[in-house]
């Protein structure tokens, strides 16, 4: 069948995503996609793009969302790249900084596509494991590497790294590129894009999926000094000059133009998730302290895959791992209130199901007792 | 400068697309867009795209697309792959069917971006020379290679490849995958799509920039039996998993349904190029027969770097290559018929004033002498 596949390609386990299921009435908190929608100037943006003009090619070096993103972020233009999704510009950057035989180092349960770049591009990586209650132990990272790479907050946990302790790897590293994925950082996280002037080996990931509602656009960012930014235009130039279409440009600038829907909606979020974050606690499930838009939750006694699929069963879908440490755990997005509150009733039903299953001895409080 | 770059990255000349000037009135006829607009079926598909919907990713197999593009072309829905441009289809070709050390095949004179690709992931290249008069041999890729790679009708010369030669290629190398990359194939030339179901070694990649006026919008299409469009799945699930945004989703599958525009343009591209050929060999010009969006030339007395410099004072951008074989050709994009009446004249004015400064016996007819 794969006669004609390269080797890398015959050996690799892909990235798999959440679910993307099409059909029906579901409640989807399974890839940590915005509830809200984006805002009404974003699409108005993209709609007024909508012209002859796509005849024409893109401006490959997306000049004015560049611009925008250099006055939004505080850092100048030629400090910023644009591509078409942050995972698009991860991949880059293992072309960009890495050789096949290079090891770089990342936690070991953090974004699972890190490793999956690893195996594409043939360079090695050494994980550095979390602590018990899943803390990225910085100095673990103190060791000889060609890169370190960390999402903050870290995924699939949502717990922060401190500013303090990105400095610290970033200082201790100056031989190797640090990759901080700010996935989620705009959902309680601290930037490192303050320290982009200090540090010629600091390069910071952003995408436009999560906090920004825009999943569906493709946009992501990277920001560090111009020698990192530089190496990333190749790789580009190598693969596909234009890869951030018209439209996106057009929405990417209007979201970062409009701070309020932006500002009001991570509030919604950020509001749900505490409120989430208590009552499952009351009901007897071990919450992690999250500053993501996601939270990462396990019972005491039903394993996280016998709720996953009874969840699955009610059309709710959430997230789980099927590995090492985190088997015990589901991903569950932050959805609306009204997503949430289904969400936590099905949960509850389905505990209560189960607490009927079990021997007295082992079964967990019922919600309301 | 560039002490964290990889050493791939380090030694690596990107491909160079034509300039994508910002500003003024120009004419611009250097990277073969399209000059007519998308249908506005195309423009109302993609604003009522718009939607709030953008908060989710995008359907990563392109599902929709994929069905349009089978009833379109008569193949198969999983027999094709849609992708963010044909460039990111054929840079994913390199990754899923050639491993470093592999050797493959391309015509000395066709698509830089081949030899690119090959440099990027470490795949080595032979090429093979086109004959005197810019034929491509057919038997001359038949020799050792782990794949072929033709560009039909290739660029930047315009000449179609007859099927025949193409069969005839893909019968002799079933050990190794042959990609027809047919960017420019509705324009004049025969397309390989037809052999897709007996060569399980064909890849055909499409690209809606072009015929489809929708450079702007970035869309591919790579069509094949399973096999090698599971390995393309594969190459970007480790990449990217969503590489087609909602709004180029339904814009492509607008304009796959949309035949009538469509043809309409087609038929004006091809007259005006019959025009301009005519009127430009009549003017002393060699022009090669095109079957592309684009016309290949040269002066017999004034050099092709002299006319391109000359031209762009005039606001007027047209393709010149410093490249062994066609350092003394322009390549010119096939515009309106206005632009190209402007292009034609201050063509006209170039050789005048330019015949003006030669010897007599050097000097060409002047335009309706």
């Amino acid at each position: 069948m794969n006669k004609y596949w390269s080797e890398t390609i015959k050996g690799i386990a892909p990235y798999v995503p959440g679910e993307q299921p099409r059909a029906g009435r579901l409640v989807k908190l399974n890839t940590n996609e915005n509830p809200y929608p984006p805002s009404p100037e974003v699409l108005e943006a993209m709609k007024a793009a909508v012209t002859d003009k796509l005849r024409l090619y893109p401006d490959p070096n997306c000049s004015r969302l560049r611009e925008t993103a250099s006055r939004h972020y505080g850092v100048p233009a030629e400090q910023i790249f644009a591509g078409n999704g942050s995972d698009e510009i991860l991949a880059f950057c293992f072309k960009a900084f890495f050789d096949p035989g290079d090891t770089i180092l990342f936690p070991d349960i953090t974004y699972n596509f890190y490793e999956v770049y690893g195996e594409l591009f043939g360079v090695s990586y050494r994980t550095v494991p979390l602590t018990e209650s899943f803390e990225v132990p910085i100095e673990g990272f103190f060791t000889d590497n060609d890169g370190v790479i960390l999402a903050n907050p870290n995924a699939p946990t949502g717990k922060t790294i401190s500013l303090e302790d990105i400095e610290f790897l970033i200082k201790r590293n100056r031989q190797a590129v640090v990759i901080v994925d700010e996935a989620y950082v705009d959902f309680g996280g601290e930037s490192s894009i303050g320290l982009i002037p200090k540090y010629d080996n600091l390069l910071v990931i952003r995408t436009f999926s999560k906090s920004r509602s825009l999943a569906g656009l493709r946009i992501g960012l990277a920001l560090g000094q111009r020698n990192l930014i530089e190496a990333l235009i190749r790789v580009r130039d190598c693969i596909n000059c234009f890869t951030v279409d018209w439209i996106a440009q057009a929405g990417a600038i209007a979201s970062l133009e409009d701070t309020k829907t932006f500002t009001h909606y991570i509030g919604r979020i950020a509001a749900t998730r505490s409120r989430m974050t208590e009552h499952l606690r009351e009901s007897g499930f071990h919450v992690i302290d999250s500053s993501a838009n996601f939270l990462m939750m396990s019972h005491p006694v039903i394993r996280a895959k016998a709720l996953y699929e009874a969840l699955r069963e009610r059309n709710i879908f959430v997230r789980f791992f099927p590995k090492p440490r985190i088997d015990n755990y589901l991903r569950v997005t932050i959805g609306t209130d009204e997503e949430m509150d289904i969400f936590y009733d099905a949960l509850m039903d389905i505990v209560m199901a189960t607490n009927r299953l079990l021997p007295e001895s082992e079964q967990t409080p019922n919600p309301g007792d």
